[in-house]
């Protein structure tokens, strides 16, 4: 629109607030200044939503790197499919699933297509998820958190799954698994609904909605799949398979822990004094992750394993998700730090019972994802006077009760996604197969499904 | 100015609103909510702004990865100097051109280098590109698309064309080229004049302005260069030379993408409820270009080609960049997946007809722009009730009328910028010449031009 | 608190009001449109400092691609530790020293853990380090300055230097050198009470306070550590180690320079008209650093050489970063330009007396910082109408006064940080020793250090 206000000419700033804020406004009779508000809220939730869009390609990175050089491609290829079907399936079907349709407690139907708000004018005014949010800004965040719920079960069945496979599995996470979870939660259905004492679930921006989600599909991946050839010796001990580029699993650590402040800090679903303090308890439960995931490798291995520091940065993440909202900065520091310490032996552990995940992502986001959301049980404050929420409706009943709530949490989430991913990739396994053929795995992905190697290095010389 | 506020103590709040918004606000007597929104404004303009910014870094990263590992210091070279040389020459003349001195039809003169505004007081009053934003904001925000417009033709030229002949093309098209373009559209010149019927140009935030431009300049760049050596064999028939890291190509892809909704929601020049819906168009149109060509290119060659699957999401980014906010969420799905088809056919239409576009940036950025640009006129919507946008001043037409609009302004940008850069690269062919020498060619111009490889992976086991 | 507002229904953008920035507004009794202001100030700093701490993914890109494959892994590992240790040092303690305990001229104590400001009710009440934003925010955006201040040495320190000294000498930068040094100016001790006829420091987001102390630590790091094996030749004189992947450094480059923007334009500590002009000057002197380094090199070397020509936009970027808020563009341009130059000399020179830098960090930061310090002397403008900051008590004395005061402030965070840092390599070389072994260094840190190479490409062909 950039010729509209260059004709405008001179008072524009007025009507810009003509008709920008007070287009709301008008309609709700609210003051000028919350009108203002209103956009500054629309605006974060984009940016932050951009935020965690860029997530994938810290996923991918990660995902990369750990894993080796001649499937580089078909990583870089689910990736993308994970955004593109994605985004397409949340628009079709996912987002009414999540959010259309009232609370029932199973799920939603209506607005598919967006089609109860498909005229912008409607897209563009306030009653999205919240009232001070436009239907475009909700679901604009809301899809960017789909995506990410299936790209991290990419990682744990990296190297070996057929491509269309993969596609069909992300096509209905996107719009059925993951939609459901939402609903039930965020959505205001089935566990929404339920009350253990005083307690009620509490789930901030998503350590059990969206990465137990996606480490419980991921588990499941995993377990159909079955490990990588040469994963296991002939006694069936583990080896390590290492990655290809820890420089990638690095980087994309960061680009994570960066997009990971839209995550947590945008889940608020407003612009208010909140933020900051969501941001600060994300950096420190990160940071502590490192130290702790660090610690306890280093102790084990004798040397400072930098893939399991990167993955005690996420484990950190992972972990304070929850409860982000919740607890005390020096509470973030201990949650993370225990995700740290956590996720190390969740994956040497599933290294053992022979689930081969080449990049941890059933420990980063499934263990550490239960581990963030029963801490809420443990550190949350339950004095009404905490950061003025109890005006908010939120509530949190404290204690044993509040811990089983949590828990109960877990076990629904853990049940759906359970089972639903298990009858999928049953079912694809006995018609078109889940993994690609010995021949294919041992040349890699790259040259097999997708025409060629993902590397040309030796052209260097040229 | 850390120093400042803490001295100040008690009361800077107040104090803000003195010095931020209300600096405005004594000037035009606008409310004190007005003055917040338009520092709000300005923000959004510098965020977004950066994120324009950083889609140099995606357009390094895909650059890169499509071409050969003997020229990625050279590619890398050219992407810096994009930027450097291109803020340099749109702050000295480009920006004047652009939008200084009113609305004459064929360019701007005052204002060199913000002189008109170079006390920065003024830089940070209100009366930039639209009242509501400053000067500093305006600046910022079309500087970094100049840059984009210019390192579009560098993929194209790319491996063959010579350091110093790229530095003066750069030059020439940020300081005279694409800021004529745009004093012809958005600064209100010869293009913003037009009508037919009832219908305006339209063009949001550049489809034809900044990447029809852009594609323009790389095809005459190629045409000029000619193929590089090998790309065709005895019998005149292209051959595949693939880039060396598929890895780069694709994470460049996710950070244009991220770096897009800056593009396109900053582009409403303001922080309203219409920037939601701008960044759920982008997604929704991206998502669809990448299932488009995979499908196309998938049947075609019977393998899901990553890299197409890569500029699928970036067709579907540039059609719908001029219609993003004139369409409706389903609207910008069909643009943006019928952009991934055009793409693969356009990327194998020009590779026969001997123009060797390493990266495809012709087909991305020029065929694709041409879709978007003239998408306009089959599906904008043209009732006044959408988005509110008739007391905005801004109007389609609708139909012939409006589709005919679109395409005059696509034949004006194409005679201009061929015919500018047709006469500049012919100058220099004659003259200083466009192309290294076979030798360096097939050495690489990193060892070359730069003085040695862009890697040196053989260090990796010293 | 995504379900809060679910279930608030109607009205909600008023109850946000009331929970947002009212909150502020009752205690202080402020406008609501003051209140909005306050929650905007907020969230561009946790916005400006996300953008910060992805500069530790710049460092962590341009160091490794400067230097070896070999030592991929461990430079990625010191990386992730600045800011993993960083955070936690600097809440520990640093933070405390920097900011707590009034304005005491050697140091702070107090709100060590954030304790005064533990309860998260006052983590988002104001009264952060300005009274518009909150403690959280403020700490959030100070952090991340104090992790960048650190990674600055690692460049100069790497390829050789043991893990476990460099973890210890992060951790007593972040907790306690670079604290001291934040206290003396913008926590309001030593330096902040100094006057030199009108003239007071002057150092807006921070080329001493930031970069010239990680550039001294830098110096001293090379210079306990003495230089690679290798780099000098039996003559003495130096020879060129190349770095693995130009690439990933000139990516860096681009997210340094992205992240930048937040760096400075975010060290306004409000969301205010004088953002977009802070950016702007941001990225012009970034710009002509590119130019100024390529024209150097270019004619000293015969070749265009991109290391330099990316080191040459972090010279810009370093050199305004003092003086971004004081001077207009066109001496943003010169004084990047002047970085630029600098830098190709500094570095040459620095390798000519033996300290041996990898990444030229210590030219960068240490010599651009002193640089970009005293050019306030020379270009700040001194009228009172400038900006309108003679109402905000920023004063420019103007002339060989205030050049005196940069300059004494360079002198003290010299003395200070270099005292310091060599006491604490001393030390440290001897007991524990700073550098790994010959064969270590051979083999490259990766292999002996962290359990493996960074790079396994030999994979490509499995």
């Amino acid at each position: 629109m950039k010729r509209k206000l260059v004709a405008t000419g001179f008072g524009a700033i007025v009507a810009l607030v003509v008709t920008a804020g007070p287009a709301l406004a008008q309609e709700s009779e609210i003051s000028e200044a919350a009108a203002v508000q209103a956009v500054l809220d629309n605006l974060w939730l984009v940016i932050a939503g951009a935020l965690v869009f860029l997530m994938q390609a810290g996923f991918a990175f990660v995902e990369a790197g750990l894993t080796r050089a001649k499937n580089i491609a078909n990583i870089m290829a689910k990736n993308l499919a994970d955004m593109a079907i994605g985004a397409v399936a949340f628009f079709v079907i996912g987002y009414s699933l999540a959010f259309g349709g009232g609370n029932d407690w199973w799920g939603g139907l209506g607005d598919f297509f967006l089609a109860d708000s498909a005229d912008p004018s409607v897209l563009n005014a306030g009653g999205g998820l919240t009232d001070n949010v436009t239907p475009a800004a909700s679901f604009f965040f809301q899809v960017v958190f789909a995506a990410t719920a299936v790209t991290i079960a990419s990682g744990a069945m990296a190297e070996r799954t057929k491509f269309t496979t993969y596609l069909i599995f992300s096509a209905v996470m996107t719009a059925i698994i993951y939609p459901i979870v939402v609903h039930w939660t965020w959505g205001g259905g089935l566990i929404a609904q339920m009350e253990i004492g005083d307690a009620k679930y509490s789930d901030f921006a998503g350590s059990t909605i969206v990465h137990l989600t996606g480490g419980v599909a991921a588990f499941m991946g995993a377990f159909f799949l079955g490990p990588r050839i040469g994963k296991y010796d002939d006694d069936g001990k583990p080896r390590a398979i290492p990655g290809h580029n820890i420089g990638y699993a690095v980087i994309g650590v960061f680009i994570l822990w960066f997009g990971w402040f839209g995550f947590n800090a945008g889940s608020e679903l407003a612009a208010d004094s909140l933020v900051p303090f969501l941001a600060l308890n994300t950096l420190l439960a990160a940071a502590a992750g490192v130290l702790g995931a660090s610690l306890v490798i280093w102790i084990k291995s004798g040397v400072p394993d930098v893939a399991m520091a990167g993955n005690g940065a996420l484990a950190g993440l992972v972990s304070i998700t929850a409860p982000v909202g919740a607890v005390e900065p020096w509470a973030a520091l201990v949650i993370g730090f225990t995700g740290g310490l956590i996720v190390v032996f969740a994956v040497l552990g599933f290294d053992r019972i022979r689930i081969d995940d080449p990049v941890g992502a059933i420990a980063v986001h499934g263990v550490c994802g239960i581990w963030g959301t029963l801490s809420i049980g443990l550190f949350a404050r339950y004095d009404d006077a905490f950061l003025g929420r109890e005006e908010a409706g939120l509530f949190y009943g404290g204690g044993l009760d509040q811990l089983a709530m949590q828990a109960v949490m877990v076990v629904i989430v853990v049940a759906w996604v359970g089972a639903t991913t298990a009858i999928l990739f049953a079912t694809m396994k006995a018609t078109i197969g889940l993994r690609v053929s010995a021949e294919e795995e041992m040349d890699g992905l790259d040259v097999r499904e997708h025409g060629g190697p993902g590397y040309n290095h030796e052209m260097l010389h040229i």
